[in-house]
């Protein structure tokens, strides 16, 4: 018997198929990695999934994701659903590590075997979370998985990048959601495909649920005739859980009809080309830039002879020659 | 007399400088728009500036950053120093329009000729923010403002940008900074030249300090002669602000010292060759898979006999011949 650290992915593959979870762990920590491990990873796994439904969980800090997501995963497992859940940490960039945080709240969970429980990082690698957050649920789909949560951090960028994962976007908010997130709404609005209101047991429930609805209204969609419904829960008590996967099976089986979920997700896979694409490309400049021969060119811009897009020119002219 | 429509950059230029701020609005506009408006713009005045100091203020949502960004403006006017201010919205990817939020607050300084505040979207062009502030900043800088405040609303990526645009990066918190936050307080330390510790007067100001203190402790840095101060505000009322504003002058002496700052500009500059580099390729991969040629490769991406990287391959191929 090959030692876990011998083992080739395809035998890692086979393993967590079978239910071990470290076999699990250890695909996602190659694709954290990136580079060559993460490459290796994604041409495997590629060929094995497609069956999974990705939901991703996002919203301001402190709305209460984490709890959400515990109670989802609880309301999943009652249906006897194998569920996985990453947590996605964009602050990662930064830190080279993700941090649980608040995330020890899903403990319950853990001793589980239906259920894998994941905090990623993306240490500091470009476009990092970019990356990562497909490939790593193209790793649970491959080792079966039907379906699988995906839980941000923050707002912001994170949002963005979720969205574009996941198949259904549950948007999280809270009564009295304020100042702080009114720069945030429209953005907001634009990626949700459910809105809730957790925490909807403290008062402002309403007023949030009326100035959503006439923020709907007020607004166009690409998907116009999927309205987002507005949903309450108390995910500290489980309250309105069991309705908001209710309505995530109902955006699914909207998704499903016109092949509308075939074209989305041909759609993030072109846009995910075009990011890997961007980022060996990136690479390449980085290198050019970083030559010797390049100093002069460096110069100049220091010295203000020449602007940033000049140089540019002269940089995508030298990459082109090579 | 032309107008202000037709006017070339080079004459905004000279009427921004003569202290029209609307001439200067315009020349910022050009920079939102991105493309060849923005271009034009960013090639005038690169030769135009160097001599303006820029301060980052960022910090996660709800910390006091516009209320004590409008303290900086009043302390810098007070010593009768010029500032522009500039509200980066990292959400305005989504809605393609900065949304003014909390920064009414600092409307008091909105008759002031000596300030320039505006607030800044990115209107969803690829990689906007990245490129847009830096511009702006240029464009501020060359028309002959010394102080430049940069203003970030979110946490996350956004920070990252300012802390890659400012010379001098505040990281703004308040006491109690609790679980939410503590996921990016890796981030925070890796961008922070200074603390503040804003809402000081309630409780908690002192666990959050010895929190900082012993981040600090454990981390290492690269410039690991500036240990980031941690000061405390109480921006509402002013308190503390003027000892930002020396804290703020104390890096700026120790960044002059030794060639430092030019040789951070400088570092800051290439990153944005690159950037820049980056996302005309990206424009360019995009094409290239909108192409009719290319829906035989999308196809087999979609039918999973061709993975993500191996097709990104074919496309960089592709690029390589145009």
């Amino acid at each position: 018997v090959s030692t876990s650290a011998q083992r080739t992915t395809e035998e890692l593959v086979a393993a967590a198929h079978a239910g071990q979870a470290a076999a699990t762990g250890r695909l996602l920590s190659r694709v954290e990695r990136g580079g060559e491990a993460c490459r290796v990873v994604a041409r495997v796994v590629f060929a094995l999934g497609g069956s999974a439904y990705t939901v991703g969980v996002t919203g301001p800090p402190g709305a209460g994701k984490s709890t959400l997501t515990g109670r989802l995963v609880g309301a999943l497992r009652a249906r006897d659903d194998r569920v996985a859940v990453l947590a996605i940490d964009p602050t990662s960039p930064y830190s080279g590590g993700a941090i649980l945080g608040d995330r020890v709240r899903m403990l319950d969970h853990s001793h589980d075997p239906g259920v894998f429980i994941r905090s990623m990082a993306t240490r500091g690698h470009l476009g990092g979370l970019a990356f990562a957050a497909p490939e790593a649920v193209r790793v649970l789909d491959a080792v079966g998985f039907p379906w699988i949560l995906l839980e941000t951090v923050g707002v912001g960028q994170a949002e963005l990048d979720v969205s574009r994962t996941a198949d259904t976007t549950v948007v999280v908010l809270n009564p009295g959601w304020g100042d702080d997130v009114q720069t945030a709404k429209a953005g907001l609005l634009e990626i949700a495909d459910i809105f809730v209101i957790n925490k909807a047991d403290r008062p402002g429930a309403d007023e949030a649920r009326a100035d959503l609805e006439s923020m709907l209204d007020a607004g166009s969609w690409p998907g116009a005739d999927w309205r987002p419904p507005i949903l309450e829960t108390v995910a500290s008590c489980g309250n309105g859980v069991e309705a908001l996967l209710e309505s995530v099976e109902r955006h699914r089986a909207w998704l499903s009809r016109d092949g509308r979920l075939a074209s989305e997700r041909s759609g993030r896979l072109c846009r995910e080309i075009e990011s890997i694409v961007a980022l060996r490309l990136q690479e390449q400049a980085h290198e050019v830039l970083a030559r010797s021969g390049a100093e002069s060119l460096r110069t100049r811009v220091e010295e203000r002879q020449l602007d940033t897009w000049t140089a540019a020119d002269a940089v995508l002219a030298e990459l082109a020659r090579l």
